[in-house]
Parts: structure tokens; C-alpha cells; sequence
């Protein structure tokens, strides 16, 4: 039996709570969150706290706060022989060095509280200060059905960038087309199978290999016709720069 | 049994000619192509020409050469009482009013000859000089059984600008995340749940709601992080842009 202590209930600690809790070895001797009327609904199942000195022992603690809290967080916990992890993609693991044992325990995805997120599909970046901790970490991404991957940290400040490209700037330039279809009355969804078919491709291809679009065939007149088309200066901006982008890799 | 000539032999023009051979109320009479040692392995299935004056007399002339040709091409072909329709997504209709019966016929997906898409798939946009012509294109689009969607000059613009921000330009993003993250060992799979999570989540949501990431949290320390990380001069621009886009945005 694993015990668990997670502190911090934001999307990342709600999530491994409700997954971790209906796994037999497993289980969750503690949730810690600064402030306490924000767990008070999980009281009934779990010791809550928001005193970081009555975190019960545990094998595992996991600090799944906000980047800038992990640091204060993990010099003021008792980690004892547990291993002090932290969720983060962008905080390097030695920042919990002040601990005997300490790894990472990075789940790449995006998780909301709303809609709790089925692990199986959620790939997790494991590192710890020595192979005994990175296989027990392992243990445990195994019984939340995850596929693991040993990611260094730098390699998971590189993950992390590559996501915010792939994921959080590629959500916002779908926000630029639904404005686009919206502002001309044009249902959105019309977009979709194009989309779809995009993401498939790049499953199979290495995405330059597969780039299409007036960009890379050079078609200035369409690139022109487009550019007085937009009216946003903003959006205007992103086309040139993406454009110039696509074209100069064109080369490589 | 409508009669159909297809008119340049691309992308465009190989997966029209494939899907429609294949239906019975349809019948191919000629297919024209400026070189025709591209076309030559049609023979034996179709009447092929480089000579478009011996186009055959046709229900439906389907004129898929690339943008720049569309006007020339038309100029010179005898389209009698047939419509004479383009494929393109951001060339005007008018562009064919020479004709009589004319209209556009835009397949908004991304068609390559290599991989013959299923038009089940594929949303195409109609437009026509009038309603007669709107209800036969329609008819086609049924018959390779796509949905339509009327959609006039002006939203065919939209729609094909639309469509370069979420389809060519996130293309491009996953390119520079394909690379980070072979340049630092990652395997590009890694990334592939949070694509899809990013994927499903826009086709129930506005993507503006839906927004994670350093920018959006205005994680100021973060996006120093990742922009000291970033070594490519031209990712880093893109990097900054997107992300004083997804900051300047949040106020809306």
C-alpha cells in the first residue's frame, strides 16, 4: 500500500486525488491546500488540512501547487524518507534537493477540475535523484494506467515548450478562426474535418514534410489577398510571421 | 447521368476524378491537363487531352489548375449551357461570369494525390450565378455525398483564411514542437494526448474559454523560462507574438 499526501487541490492535485483514491495500492493519507474552504467538500473522505505541519507520513507527497509556491512549499515540508515530488513542466527537479529523496511526477496534459481526465491516455514525465525512487515513481504511474517516459530536466523544459507550442498556441490561433467564421457567419464546425485531418497526419509524418497553404507554395497573391482581408491588426501580425516562418523553413 | 469534365489534374482535380469515376449517376467525359505525360495512365479509363478546345461537351466543366491559371483556362474554354465551376477557396466567383451557368465547387480539405480522400469527409462549399445552378452543384455534393455549405464570395475568403490559421499555421507549430523535441530526444508522441485533448475540447467549446498555458496565466516567470530555452531566432518571435496575442486577448 502506497500512502499519498497531495498538496495543493487545483486541476492537477483534483485530478490525481479522484484517480488515485479508486486504486486499491493506493492510498490518500492527506490533502493539504492553502486555503481550506476550497477542500472542505472532500472532508468526508479525506484528511484535509491547510496546516503544512499536520501532513500525515507518507510514502509519496506530492506537490501539485502553482510553480511559484513549489519552492516555499517543500522547504517548509517533512519529507522524512518519502519522496517529495513536484507536477510541474517547468520547475527543475533539484529545487526539492533539500530533501532525501525527491523526483518529479509530470503529467502532460492539460487538466481542468470539471471534467476529470482519464490517466491511461495521459503520458507522465518521471525523474527522481536515484533509480530506487525513478522505479517506485514508475510503480506508480503504472497503477494510474499511465505511460511513463524518463524526461531529465531540461528535457522536460523542452516538452514543456514544445506543448506550449503544439497545444496552448495551436488552441489560439482556432480561437482566431472561430472569430474568423463567426465575424462572416460561417459555422464553425465547417472546420472541423480539416482540423481532424491535420492532427492525423502529423501521427504519421513529420509535420514539414506535410505543410501545405498558400505559405509554403509561395502564392503571394493569395498571402496578399489574405493579409487585406484580415482586419484585426493583431491576427494581421501572426499571419506575416507565421507566413515568413513557413516560407524561410521552406529552405531548410 | 451528369456529365463531367475535370480541368487540371492536381490534387484537387485526381480526388475529384477518383470519387466521382466511382458513382453511377455520374459519368467523367473528359479529363484535361497542360502536360499530359502527368495524365497519360488515365487513358485507358477516361478521354484524356492537353488541347482544351477538345474538352467534350459537359453538364458540369470543373476547373481545379492552381489559382493563377483559373482565369486563363476559363477564358479559353467553351462552357455552352454546362457550368463551369473553379475549386478554389479564395478566387471570387465572377472571376467566370463569361459563361453562362457558373459557381464554385470548393472542397475545404487538404487533398493530396498520394492518399485519396473519403468526400464523406470533406464539407463543400457552393456558391452559383443562380439557384438552378446552386441546387445541381448541390446535387453533386450529394452524390459524392458531402455535406454542403452555401457560402458566398466573401465567406469563402473568410473561410480559406480561417483555415490557414487552424490547419496550415498549427501545422507549422507542431513543425517547431516536432523539433524541439528531436533535438532534445523526445519522441514527437509524447505530445500526441495533449493534441488530441486540445482537439476534442474546440469542437465543444469557444477555444477563447478553453485557453491554458504561461500566457494566459500571465506566468511571467515561465515564459522567461521558455524564451531563454528557445534557440532559434525565428521561434522566439513566434514564441513572444502568440503570446502577447494570447495576453492582449485575455481583456476581451
Amino acid at each position: 500500500m502506497i500512502k499519498i499526501s497531495i498538496i495543493g487541490a487545483g486541476n492537477v492535485g483534483i485530478n490525481m486525488f479522484q484517480t488515485l483514491r479508486k486504486k486499491k495500492d493506493v492510498k490518500i493519507v492527506s490533502m493539504f491546500n492553502r486555503s481550506i474552504e476550497k477542500i472542505l467538500g472532500y472532508r468526508n473522505k479525506i484528511f484535509i488540512t491547510n496546516d503544512i505541519n499536520e501532513i500525515k507520513i507518507s510514502d509519496i507527497y506530492i506537490i501539485s501547487t502553482n510553480d511559484s509556491s513549489i519552492e516555499k512549499i517543500s522547504n517548509k515540508l517533512k519529507g522524512g524518507d518519502g519522496i517529495v515530488v513536484h507536477t510541474s513542466g517547468s520547475t527543475e527537479m533539484k529545487i526539492l534537493c533539500i530533501h532525501k529523496n525527491f523526483g518529479v511526477f509530470y503529467p502532460l496534459q492539460t487538466l481542468t477540475k470539471d471534467k476529470l481526465s482519464d490517466f491511461k491516455n495521459i503520458p507522465i514525465c518521471i525523474e527522481a535523484n536515484n533509480d530506487i525512487n525513478t522505479k517506485k515513481l514508475k510503480k506508480l504511474g503504472k497503477i494510474i494506467g499511465s505511460k511513463c517516459y524518463h524526461v531529465d530536466s531540461k528535457q522536460r523544459l523542452a516538452l514543456h515548450v514544445a506543448a506550449v507550442f503544439a497545444c496552448n498556441f495551436t488552441n489560439y490561433l482556432f480561437s482566431i478562426a472561430y472569430d474568423i467564421c463567426t465575424n462572416n457567419k460561417i459555422p464553425f464546425e465547417t472546420l472541423f474535418p480539416l482540423i481532424r485531418e491535420t492532427l492525423e497526419k502529423i501521427e504519421q509524418n513529420n509535420p514539414y514534410k506535410i505543410q501545405t497553404g498558400p505559405a509554403i507554395r509561395k502564392d503571394l497573391i493569395t498571402i496578399k489577398k489574405h493579409l487585406n482581408f484580415i482586419k484585426s491588426k493583431n491576427s494581421k501580425k501572426i499571419y506575416s510571421i507565421l507566413t515568413e516562418g513557413i516560407i524561410a523553413n521552406n529552405g531548410k
